[in-house]
């Protein structure tokens, strides 16, 4: 194994990043698309101090870089941000794989080689307010690329920052985001609720799906009332009523019944397709499945056949 | 001035504590339930440690126990919690004020000092969760205290965790929190949204107060989109569409709206009377403004009204 690796690197024509705020992945493509090597490293955008990221680009790759110094890379995510190595601004909807492989910014720091890096997507609600994303355009295009063209896709990407992603003939039409993630996440940790929450020793017991159920149940039937129902999670805590081990699957299941009944209304909702980890995606299904609406799961890493295909279709590779 | 006070301190009949989560109040009564003395510490239960309530109390009140050892006391809010100094279990809705005084608890700590706590209540939502307050309580008989019994009262008491009580002839018949005030300041401190705004330099500008209005109507117009909403606070930040000092005003204005509607669609309402300091009931008048909803304003401080209510109610004092 560790003879052939040098041969399979002399086959690779792309280094592929999905560069995050707190994480960094990275895939050496040949030719075709295939994967010759993955890696991963908690080398995110806000782990990336006095600006450095050149350094940091060069160590994670180093092995890449050695075999083939000139390997065009092609970076997707945060690293793009204003906060990252170099800003793409966002592209307004409606956004076609083209139009986004056009707008690709180059970075001229590194001498003598091609690096592009992938711009968010900026949309319009009817209300008239602006929403943005970045970094999921490419996990989109990926799915996209790997599908026959079907008239509207809905892709439903849960996080901390979650990300509906409307699509119709393989373009983005609209997205709408609901800061799920986020609010979990400071409510468990900064506020009242987050004091009486235990985290539960055993994992996805029937108990705490059952606590899980209940809030998507509440937060569907009344989105409008989360910021009540939300309390909730400490009044029937006060009163013996829901275990402290449940509290954690009952408060996300309030917040995810919430997002998934606005997005349900502001959305049209053809079959939904779940791109998350394993743990997040059973969660959203299961609660899209309590609102009688059947969804797929995609594939994992859908962001590296994004990263191929923009690649390919901007002519960074032939 | 120096030398009348002792005098008029003999003339004490009752100290009456609002001792909360952070601040503890005392107000020395006569016997026509006038205030002696008033006084504040930021001896909140939280700030009490290893259980010292005897300690904090006896100090906070030593030149009134000084001159007249065996004042009677009544204490209201987190004092009677689990965290406090003696719990008071809640006491059901409807709840009158005899209830209330009916089921005041007993410490018996302080030897031959009557000392009695004032219970939170509870109620059950028609979704069938229970919801809880405790100190309100004691502000809405304070106010009901001083007025004419009307036949149907809306209580408005913005805060950590917003409290809307509805009473009808005297009797506190349901009520519903809004955890408003602790979703903006966790998202102020801890969430990306903090990391964008920019605390004005200058109060209750006109640019702010127009996007507080922006946040209301936003909020008002789409409780159930709270989720999505707060995250153009930072979608409109990016975009260069709201400055960084204009941030807060904003957020606060989602909530505030997003809770507004919420309540007006879930309780009857009379005429709303807030009850909170000048600078949120400010916003919270204007907000109910853009919705059409004239309101009132309730004097300072009624909690004073309804610990002596309680006190003669209960026999404490004559």
């Amino acid at each position: 194994m560790a003879r052939e690796a040098p041969q399979r690197v002399w086959q690779s024509t792309l280094i592929g990043l999905d560069w995050g705020t707190t994480s960094l992945r990275g895939w050496l493509f040949d030719e075709q698309g295939r994967v010759l090597e993955r890696r991963e490293a908690p080398l995110g955008v806000l782990a990336v101090t006095d600006g450095q990221f050149a350094e940091a680009f060069e160590r994670f790759c180093a092995s890449w870089l050695e075999a083939r110094p000139d390997l065009p890379v092609i970076a997707s995510g945060m690293i793009g941000s204003r906060q990252g190595w170099r800003e793409a601004p966002y592209l307004p909807t409606p956004a076609a794989l083209d139009t986004l492989a056009g707008a690709l910014v180059s970075l001229d720091d590194l001498a003598g080689r091609r690096f592009r890096v992938v711009p968010g997507l900026v949309t319009r609600a009817a209300g008239g307010w602006p929403d943005v994303l970045r970094g999921e355009e490419t996990q989109v295009f990926g799915l996209l690329a790997t599908e026959a063209a079907a008239s509207e896709r809905l892709f439903v990407l849960p996080g901390t920052h979650s990300k509906w992603v409307l699509c119709q003939a393989g373009t983005v039409t609209s997205f709408r985001t609901c800061m799920t993630g986020e609010l979990y996440s400071i409510l468990r940790q900064h506020s009242i609720l987050g004091r009486l929450a235990v985290e539960p020793t055993e994992a996805d017991t029937p108990e705490q799906w059952s606590a899980f159920d209940a809030g998507v149940d509440r937060g569907v039937a009344a989105p409008a009332s989360i910021g009540h129902l939300l309390f909730t999670v400490r009044s029937e805590a006060l009163l013996g009523e829901r275990a402290p081990e449940q509290l954690p699957a009952y408060l996300s299941g309030l917040l995810i019944g919430a997002e998934i009944a606005d997005m349900l209304q502001a959305l049209p909702t053809p079959m939904p397709c779940v791109i998350a980890s394993p743990g997040l995606a059973s969660r959203y299904q299961r609660a899209l499945g309590r609102c009688r609406v059947p969804s797929q799961l995609a594939e994992d890493e859908p962001s590296r056949h994004g990263l191929f295909a923009l690649a390919h279709q901007s002519g960074l590779i032939e």
